[in-house]
């Protein structure tokens, strides 16, 4: 069945380690030939404001200096921001990234205030319509 | 299969918009005709105490000052509680909420300590019987 | 379908209280006979650190005093830590437990620095294919 092939994932968090390992899950799948259904919500959603998407998040409150740290020197390394990743997963494969209408309203923003990377605004039933049966993951 | 259409919320964290993102989760499957399980754990858990539940449970850490903000003007403007959400689903579907025993023993309360929301209380064991093959989705 | 039967668990939060729900949460499975793979992300994959697994990671922000006050009584009473719970899984069922090549990178980690629980190192590609269709759960 196609929709146990999907993968949905609802993003909630907006640091940029939750961001990057929704990133990296989601290229992931993509590069498997996986469809992946990205559904965004509250602060994950407010990180895809186009004017805020290159800023940094913050890390979870658990990360501490040292793992500021570890990030940090890696972003120097060379890896690329999770914005960057999920650029890159939309070029490989097949994924959908849609707004959450109620978090639309709860940030009092517009769809021309989302980068490009944003494919649109649907509600939650619409949600679970396109999910079926496929796996859910909350991030 | 039955089990398939189930949707399984493991609710662990007890902050007002993560218990609002699992509420609108919970009653978008309720009003599609899908039964929703939900297990609450720990913080979530505790947020479900018949004397807490209307109390302000803080929001996650990312949220800043600029979040809090968006959602108390979305309350004033008349958006319901999570918890009235929450109602709105059992009153609209087949939705279980049962309290995980572990997490009983931690906080130390006793079933009639609980909001009538919470419908009783099970082990991990008998959340994964009633949980089947359907989706998990821990938040 | 074997892939339906298996539990697949991202580990990401570091904290003590998501540990442990995930180390229930394993257990539970282990004990009912269903295969379950850990795949460890950040925070997680640090508190997995051999000289680490034992040392106090703290809760999730909203514990408060009181959360930590409960956590500290149920361990004084003789609650096994998750680590335990984990080995006592591990002793009990299936359960596989891999780390995260871009995380190991990220913290600038070898695998003889992980506790023994860990059985190896896989990239996301190698998650994914053990995963197949089975439900995954993110922490």
């Amino acid at each position: 069945m196609m929709d146990e092939q999907l993968l949905s994932l609802v993003l909630f968090s907006g640091t940029d380690d939750k961001l990057n390992a929704a990133a990296v899950l989601t290229a992931g799948a993509a590069a498997l030939g996986r469809p992946v259904h990205v559904f965004l919500q509250y602060w994950a959603l407010d990180a895809f404001r186009k004017d805020r998407i290159d800023l940094d998040h913050g890390l979870a409150p658990e990360a501490g200096p040292e793992g500021r740290k570890a990030v940090d020197a890696l972003r120097a390394a060379g890896q690329p921001s999770w914005a960057e990743t999920m650029r890159q997963a939309k070029d490989l494969g097949e994924v959908e990234i849609q707004a959450c209408s109620l978090s639309m309203d709860l940030l009092a923003i517009e769809e021309s205030d989302l980068d490009p990377l944003v494919d649109g605004v649907e509600g939650v039933t619409a949600f679970y319509l396109a999910t079926g049966n496929g796996q859910i993951v909350f991030i």
